[in-house]
């Protein structure tokens, strides 16, 4: 790509135009690319980074909770498919098939796992003997197919990275309390580590996983008001234990079926990550998942200076090295575009290093979610460049908790809700009496959907009535458009 | 599975059964298991603990020669494949192909990727402009899939996982050091971490990677005195550019074609650490791979003792956590069966802890490879423990050298050749004047394979006439039957 095509000078505001401003943003910080097929996107390293650090954070988070990884095939047989029926139903539309293989036609089609429910299913019957083999506790990072009609990179690409979690228990109560347990995850994940507030609670029967008894998920709102669904966990209750016949001798010596749960994060979650935080520059990268944290660039004019100045960076660098994610950038270009460049780029902190700098023993610190600028002597370095870096993450926490407060509307009134979601997006939390029928009248009618109902209610239980169908409210939900 | 069933009695003798000890090995120590598709396997928890510990370590060392990570799609249009003669010679008949997505027909069918040599062909021409973006050095862990008539667990899937890496490079000569570095990667991840000594060289013609100029590779022998290819590393030349169109424009103001490399290690290493260290007890697990490290084995009768056993081992716990990967096994069963156990699936290290130990405030360890013993103070441990581990990395590595070296036949004779492959197996290194239909008679005629030519060479030059041909030989080379 020439280099001039990525100067921040092109980049579309957010205001006029969020969607234009993300794609540009994704291409130009060279986090992804097209695929010359349909719908598939290409991670390139930079983005792929960013994966790696989602990968490794919520891959410690899991391990704490006793998951291992494990590996599952790619093409699951046809007839596993069809074992349970609202999961048939509800993939079958986005499936892609393998029909030849080795130069032959296949007796069965093959499907690319959307995800692999069935023939996990499969493998846990055969390894569930006794209620001693349970719980068993198994997630796998992989890749997903999807036919999906309209794409859009991270957020909706036919193929795309995830994990998928997949648990069976001897109880209905285990079942339930993980699937709960993991949503947490979710939350402390989305909240600590990629600094983006989320609220947690359950789906409405509508908007659940083909086959669950239960969806929980966690929903966060992005920079144009439009909500993004972030990571979802399912209680499967024994609906593939019987698809399945994933059964176990219990210790009263009856044979029972399991209960099982699901639950994924995908690479979506970097979408997430580019609209709540990216500002008309580019992005900002939250520091736990940025992959370089900070990007030192050398400034000097005169030869003189710039041995001072890289025996100063050299000096950095031997400090910061595996404590802190670094660049220095000594590339040929001028000091300015490399401060656009890596504005773009969305890294957290620049260290500027002149002669002047060098004379004094001292970098200036520039935090790119505030451009505030700060000398640092380099013997407090070590100490105050990691209080920098939590300082840019809780603070890119705390603006977007209160933009979502900003955005986030209360009402009683239908016809004001339309409003709402009509011209100022946004969540719009309301009294509700579920009922599917009503939430597809309100999607028809404003494009909003029943995004979440949220595990924080009310006190003593919701009073009044449904916004929609004026039946006594059992909730209080959230609507808003989504991604 | 019924615990019974792993009971190490059942294991056939190596020496009578190679490949039936190995699928026993594979599945009672539950490292993998055959998938309902078929030719496709499920890396169990166990088995992929050690492909996590193979990605790990390989990644750090392709990170340290400036490698990036990134993702390819799974899908590559027909089309595609075609643009490089050889290669959809060479891959076509293995090929599975989507023909249906979305609930339709595709115009053109899509592969799913055999190896991403063509679509990353494609990407790079468009991201390669000048001889500034130069090289690039990218590295993809996946899945690939390849239609196998007959498939062994982790030797030989149709599906598998792996890291294939893609370079671009200036010149010719840039391509063949960082095709030959990488090489030396494999190298050394296969001696100092895998345990697994390997000869280094060159692929004969009739062997190298469809598309390539050159292919290099590792090979290991096997238990069963079989080869191993281990990883390959290719110098594609300008091949794959001129299919793609990767041209560069030079600081000559000419534009030219990139030279490119590819290089990949998969699962199959898992299959090799299997068979180059596994004795009639089970798997050995070369420290630096081993899932656990150590496990700790409680020995109790009383309740008193029990208890005196549980703070020890509470106290060991807290002191090597962190440091070691270990796992105490608290399970019903007694510790003999635990023995038996934990040997069958190849932990290096045993540490018994019982009444006396806590009594003397000591533990017994006991080397999983040789059973040597040995009590150490728990003050000690912290310090003895690595070391006992580094021990048995080399232990299991000079006991692999050894074994090469008996089992490394060398002769100017062809009819002893014919006898050594029939009877006694092993490498057979011999002078040889590169030809390939020599080489497809001798395979014809043994069923063994020209492996690799040996990097190292006799100084000087070979002198004398090839096995086969009787002409002036060119080089030494080794042959065996392979995997």
């Amino acid at each position: 790509m020439a280099e001039e095509t990525k100067f921040v000078e092109e980049i579309v505001d957010q205001e006029d135009n969020f969607s234009l401003w993300y794609n540009q943003v994704v291409r130009k910080a060279e986090l992804a690319d097209y695929a010359p097929v349909r719908g598939c996107m290409i991670i390139r390293p930079y983005g792929y980074a960013m994966w790696e650090n989602v990968q490794h954070l919520l891959d410690t988070r899991f391990k704490e909770t006793d998951v291992v990884n494990a590996y599952f095939p790619l093409l699951i047989p046809r007839s596993f498919m069809e074992k349970e029926a609202e999961h048939v139903e509800g993939f079958a539309p986005e499936v892609a098939w393998v029909t030849r293989g080795g130069g032959e036609e296949l007796e069965e089609p093959l499907a690319i796992r959307p995800t692999s429910e069935t023939i996990i299913g499969h493998s846990y019957a055969r390894w569930v003997q006794s209620y001693r083999d349970l719980p068993i506790l198994i997630n796998s990072w992989n890749n997903v197919l999807r036919w999906e009609k309209r794409t859009v990179l991270f957020l909706r690409t036919a193929e795309f990275l995830w994990q998928e979690g997949h648990t069976a228990h001897r109880t209905p109560e285990e079942a339930e309390e993980r699937t709960r347990l993991m949503l947490e995850v979710y939350r402390a994940f989305a909240e600590e580590d990629a600094a983006i507030p989320v609220i947690a609670g359950r789906k409405s029967e509508n908007e659940k996983f083909a086959g669950a008894l239960r969806t929980y998920s966690i929903e966060a709102l992005m920079g144009d008001g439009k909500a993004l669904q972030s990571a979802t966990s399912h209680n499967l209750g024994d609906n593939f234990a019987r698809g399945f016949d994933i059964q176990f001798l219990d210790a009263d010596g009856q044979r029972k079926y399991c209960h099982t749960t699901s639950w994924g994060l995908s690479t979506r979650m970097i979408g997430g990550i580019i609209m709540v935080h990216g500002d008309k520059s580019g992005l900002i990268l939250p520091p736990r998942i940025a992959p370089y944290q900070v990007v030192i660039v050398p400034i000097w004019r005169k030869d003189a200076d710039k041995s001072a100045v890289s025996e100063l960076i050299a000096r950095v660098e031997k400090m910061l090295k595996g404590k802190v994610r670094f660049k220095v950038d000594w590339s040929e270009n001028t000091p300015g575009w490399k401060y656009n460049e890596w504005e773009l780029r969305g890294v957290p902190v620049r260290m500027e290093v002149g002669p002047r700098d060098a004379q004094n023993n001292s970098v200036m610190l520039v935090r790119r979610d505030n451009r505030a600028k700060e000398p640092v002597p380099v013997d407090a370095l070590e100490t105050r460049l990691p209080e920098v870096l939590d300082e840019v993450q809780r603070a890119l926490y705390q603006r977007a908790v209160e933009y979502r407060e900003q955005n986030t509307h209360y009402t009683d009134d239908y016809e004001e809700f339309k409003k709402i979601i009509a011209e100022k997006r946004g969540f719009v939390r309301v009294k509700w009496a579920e009922d599917s029928e009503a939430e597809l009248a309100i999607k028809e009618e404003t494009k909003a959907t029943l995004r979440v109902i949220p595990f924080d209610q009310p006190e003593g239980g919701v009073k009044g009535k449904c916004i929609y169908t004026g039946k006594p409210a059992t909730c209080e939900a959230i609507f808003a458009r989504a991604y």
